[in-house]
């Protein structure tokens, strides 16, 4: 949670006069944020959220994620919609960061999800995938399998203080994952990053998805495979069948998995376990001193890993038939 | 900026179920608040702030400040409203810490106010104080003369290396203002910490004022002093006349000041200064670590106090005649 660039009322009302959206009313600096500074923004046209970009997201990359939140609202998924400026930009530049104004999404994300949670997400996420199949861009998954060694080189020397034996067990993770990571999948654009914090709900009904940040293509089961890593276990890391169950049912009634997809199912759970456990891993041995955010646990996923090791069909992780 | 308590979507709904401000829409945390944490809720009834009240708000002060509010409100300050729940009662409690929802104002605060400002400011804050004329409620400032010498025992051992000389200069601004300090001005609720931060515009025009967890009973012209010291020097330290001209002026096209106040304006200046100085140097020399806050400069306004030093006149603060 952090606010990492400080916007003066100055700097924020030059940046304004490039857009239509009325006259300011409101402005705060939003405490949510990781990787990006965000405020919220209220004018005379409506609400809005201000993002600054903060180093950790490539100014190359900006394009592809505001041009696939454009593609994805004008489909009717309701998710954050970049506002173009005067000249036709939605991408500006306000202290000395790249900076873009988007719609402001209501709806509350939910830190204990339940079963019903899980149906709306499954259905929300085949809709996304459903809304991205035409979207022209492509941007390769940087986070995917031949990512994690290297990832993992990085931690290795310290990886036992966190956890004893973590080293061999990744190793072995990585040897199987390596060797039999599904290619050749229905691919296209994919979240990549829905955890419970992305989503906002409105009582029972989802009302939106946000943060596109990771966005990239790859199969589409594997952006399953990443929720149910992020929404089926509890806090204690036990995978609940149900909740499984619920989302790939939800899921499937958008967009039914192909027999390949199911039976990458497990591997994929794996691989994306995997792929959050090293990269928490990295920031938890790379804590900079004045840390503004804490970082997550990475034993979390080491724990999700016990349960992906042991299973080894689709309905282990609740796909009925 | 900092939000101090984190808040599931299931304790709010708990805590809201006590109110009826309609069904929640949104719900972000702050990062502006210091000494609180602060989250902008949205509901179908409208906008709201969320307070949760940390450790250095004494909570037997809490009915004051929020009697307060609702008493300047119902005369027609702008000013945040406490929303009162089904038992009548505005203090509620959320995740172990004193809560309160007041209603959302608008505006935003000026980081560089120029002299339009600080007439805008002078009127607000004599309104503030013709409001608060009839509130039944008193509370002593905590923070006035009798509280300087013992809050600079806490950090003289270490004042001089915050800067060469200081522990000198405050043993004598103390000397002068304990002997010298006014009794008997016309009194009663001010703000005590009316900066930048806490003054919403809209455009040119003064929206509310908010934050009043420092507000006491004390002499009205030592919240003009305060102000004076908060809006009208400038980044590097110097007194601009002029804003201190159209801050006063302001205030006394509303309530004018009587001669005793304008007689005692240069010491209540500068122990104004000396106030905010004192306090900001023991939370400099008291950062605990892993501290979400920067702590403010003190010699900004050690700045100040060489200015207030020399002046021995209302008139060197832009009062006429």
């Amino acid at each position: 949670m952090a606010v990492y660039t400080e916007v003066s009322d100055e700097a924020l009302t030059a940046f304004l006069s490039a857009y239509e959206i009325g006259r300011l009313l409101s402005f705060k600096g939003i405490a949510e944020g990781v990787e990006n500074t965000n405020f919220f923004l209220h004018t005379t046209a409506g609400s809005y959220i201000l993002t600054l970009y903060e180093k950790r997201v490539r100014e190359d990359d900006l394009p592809f994620f505001l041009n696939l939140m454009e593609h994805l609202a004008a489909r009717g998924l309701a998710c954050p919609q970049p506002i173009r400026n005067r000249d036709g930009s939605a991408l500006g530049r306000l202290c000395g960061r790249p900076a873009v104004i988007v719609s402001f999404l209501e709806g509350v994300s939910v830190k204990r999800p339940g079963v019903h949670h899980c149906t709306e997400l499954g259905r929300a996420l085949a809709g996304l995938h459903a809304a991205g199949r035409d979207f022209g861009m492509r941007r390769d998954n940087n986070l995917s399998v031949e990512a994690w060694e290297p990832l993992f080189r990085a931690a290795a020397p310290r990886a036992d203080e966190v956890a004893a034996g973590l080293t061999a067990r990744v190793r072995d993770d990585l040897s199987v994952l390596e060797a039999g990571w599904p290619r050749g999948l229905p691919s296209g654009v994919i979240h990549a990053d829905l955890f419970t914090d992305n989503v906002f709900f409105i009582g029972d009904d989802l009302s939106g998805l946000i943060d596109f940040y990771f966005a990239c293509t790859d199969a589409f089961a594997y952006d399953l495979a990443i929720c149910l890593n992020a929404w089926c276990f509890d806090a204690e890391g036990k995978f609940h069948r149900d909740m499984g169950e619920a989302l790939i049912a939800g899921y499937e009634s958008v967009r039914p998995l192909e027999h390949a997809e199911v039976a990458a199912l497990p591997i994929l759970c794996r691989g994306a376990a995997l792929r959050f456990m090293l990269t928490r891993l990295v920031d938890w041995l790379n804590v900079p001193p004045g840390a503004l955010v804490q970082p997550k646990d990475p034993l979390e996923y080491d724990r999700r890993l016990t349960f992906h090791r042991t299973a080894t069909q689709a309905r282990d992780y609740g796909r009925a038939g």
